[in-house]
């Protein structure tokens, strides 16, 4: 080791933290428990947290100031490896409206700078040496579960339960945004059971969709079927496919959007990526078929809702194209994206909650 | 269209929202109204909202905490394509002084990287579903009228009633910087009619000279006299001095300062930049006559002002001049800084106050 | 002058406020001092603001809201020509978890291009319009000199109380490193008197070192024994010596820290960077010496306690090296850290105290 660079042997590897640290299961307690993935959550634990979440909307409307004594005088850092301007500002609207305090530990893309190579473990525990809670993102896989594991370390000798809230890690997990995209799903339907469902676009890559059939698969719905529409090269991984069917859900895979779409309740939209083909050719040869335009959605049915977790650009076709998307009401991607500042109120009173109210 | 790179073709055009969006005139009623043109403004609104800024200022200096209700429960974002610190920190200080809360949802000069590509449309609608008012920086003209007509769509949604609040785009307008300029004018003067103001330097390209004289216009004020005085290839734009003469405003063009200084009420500084000059001859020859020092403002009046939209740089002369020139109690451009953020409490305690309070 | 560029001979040198500035001696009244230099303090100011600070320690613990009354109203910017982020993130939880408010008037790294060439006299003052008080951090020694003595001159105009609170100005001084330094001793041992006391590392270059050995000595602690380990070419300045000594306080230099380790009561380990060394090898000849490890720290007395600024790197061995200190309880550093925030706390309920509460 020489100057003030780490070798890369003396790196500890965020990945084994996944094999050695177990998540904290909900099991109808929030209180003090880090949320670093879907598996945390089981069908009774989702239902308390959809209780609260349409609670909490009720009382933003009404414009209730109880909200804010939810997390007064508690305080929640932002700690973003990398930028994701949309999910530090929901995180950061959801404590203000709760009127807890916001710092921001890190900005984006310049983070990487600010620390000059100390490692998260210290990183984080000095963050939770200022907070209660911590928003997480970053870039590699098992770090949220690395933070979790080192916060629990500082929380002995601090005597306080400062809890790490995974805001994306890597092509790992992003267990709010699957909690806002189910909530949306269930807000809309009335229900998850006996719902079919379309996931279409990069269901390889795509962190939101793996996030989202996972957490399905644990709401234990009955009767669903999830259709994944994709070019053979972007299929789901075979791991998330095998643990949708283990939980009783209906699996059908295609490249053809058109098999599905006349029966589908819920059509989840995602942007194919040009740089994941090697060949552009490839990507020539199937890009129009993964462009949700209005000729589209006129295809299905009339109750339908379309979703999009956004940004969106190209997927959706023209800026006029958009425009005329979004007067369709059967679009609900900016009220998906409104729910989950409403997600993330629920899930931060109730992870905060067992402290100071 | 290829890739994640949205063809110049497809983008909308900012600047024709100028021609298709009316900003709502405020007619003596400012709650849920966008803020993006000096010409929302009449006489009388002026006079509600000067009238506040003058309350708002008193409750501060006599730490009112009373205040701290004002904006209680409510969430401005701020959101900068360009860096413009004190603009930004002047909204952000005035909403936290009235009780609410602030995300920013930019980080100015890297912004464009953050959010990818995506439009401004998509982009306004997604801090606007985690806020109640928007403050908007952005370089093209047209931009804070296409947010507000976006932001309408989002609006019907979502049955809330966010508003943009426009920070400046590009070489359009600057409206609150106009509020705040008029505001010092009224405060130190008394009134507005009778008075001569002078304003001098790059009259072509200075937005907030623009914005000013148009709002001196809106006010209708009673036998003003306007000294514009600029070299002559920065002459205040034709259609401005049509816009103040129309109102009944005497204009005076010149390049001399001397001959309307010892008359004068108010002097408006601002700078001249070298790289507006194609021949670097053609600055030199006159940018001596547009440097304010102590021997300048000695020619003018005992009860004159002097204002500067700040920052100021070598046309206030060297840091010396810099000290002198802020012991001169006519040197008021500090108290008009402090003025911008009473100004701004005054608007978003206005514009916000129909919903919650 | 030409264009937008200052000439360097136009530029006031930060430095020489350091002369001609004298920072305002605390002597047991707080409220509206700028915090700028540890000769601020003496012994009975020191023993106040630790009382304060153990006292709203034990109040955080107890969740007691009554704290969130501290600094309401009160909105504190905090400004800074370098990344910081520690520090900046410990001052605004500082100030939040007493209710009050933070503005941020620069992102670190990038602020010089956002303020374009303004000197500091100006953004000071600009940022005194809207705030109660600021934290500056600036690589020029002196700055926070300069700001104190510009802001002494807004005050006078507006007729408020803004100060300004060092957070650190270049190879200067960084006060509350210091006084978070001192306490933790004090939180730790119960007194400073009596105690031997050591720095290790680069004591030539290190403002913390510098700035707590002269906090210690104006404590005027009784038998205090100071042990300065260091290699001959990073040694302590003597001007900083010869302040201790003629405290009363016995100083023994060495460059063996094993000389000092038995009988040690704080450890106090800093880092030794490369790059001050001419010649690699004898960066080579030294650092093993100056790596803090598990054998090394079993030497050093069962009640003794081992400090670090923070962020830690190879001057604390490998990653397991740090996961095996940090699980010996003489290991302080996070609860350091903690502290850091409870005395800025202090700190700004003290100077802000006599303004609205």
């Amino acid at each position: 080791m020489s100057g003030d660079v780490l070798q890369h042997t003396d790196l500890r590897q965020s990945r084994r933290f996944l094999e050695t640290y177990s998540p904290p299961k909900i099991n109808g307690e929030f209180a003090g428990k880090h949320i670093i993935s879907v598996e945390q959550f089981d069908r009774r634990d989702l239902q308390i947290l959809f209780d609260a979440t349409g609670s909490i909307r009720r009382r933003i409307k009404q414009q209730d100031r109880g909200l804010l004594e939810l997390a007064a005088g508690k305080l929640m850092a932002t700690l973003f490896y990398e930028a994701s301007t949309r999910t530090d500002l929901s995180f950061q609207a959801a404590m203000r409206h709760l009127g807890g305090e916001v710092v921001a530990a890190s900005n984006g893309v310049h983070f990487s700078s600010v620390y000059k190579g100390e490692n998260l473990a210290d990183t984080i525990r000095a963050v939770g040496c200022y907070s209660d809670a911590i928003v997480l993102r970053h870039p590699d896989v098992g770090s949220s579960y690395e933070a979790a594991y080192y916060l629990d370390q500082l929380n002995k000798q601090i005597a306080r339960q400062v809890i790490v809230i995974s805001g994306g890690d890597g092509v790992g997990e992003h267990p709010t945004q699957a909690l806002l995209d189910l909530f949306t799903i269930f807000d809309f339907k009335g229900q998850i059971d006996g719902l079919n469902i379309t996931l279409v676009g990069d269901l390889r890559h795509g962190r939101t969709v793996h996030s989202l059939a996972k957490l399905i698969a644990r709401y234990q719905a009955e009767n669903v079927v999830l259709n994944l529409v994709s070019p053979p090269l972007l299929r789901m991984p075979e791991t998330v496919v095998q643990y949708a069917t283990a939980k009783g859900i209906t699996v059908r895979e295609t490249d053809d959007l058109y098999d599905v779409l006349p029966e589908t309740d819920v059509i989840y939209w995602t942007r194919i990526q040009e740089e994941r083909f090697d060949d552009p050719a490839d990507y020539e040869a199937i890009k129009d078929r993964f462009i949700m335009t209005p000729p589209v959605l006129a295809q299905a049915p009339d109750d339908a809702i379309l979703m999009h977790p956004l940004p969106r650009k190209h997927e959706m076709g023209t800026p006029d194209d958009h425009d005329a998307l979004d007067a369709d009401p059967r679009a609900v991607y900016f009220r998906q994206m409104e729910n989950g500042m409403f997600v993330r109120m629920a899930l931060l009173a109730k992870v905060l909650g067992g402290l100071w109210v």
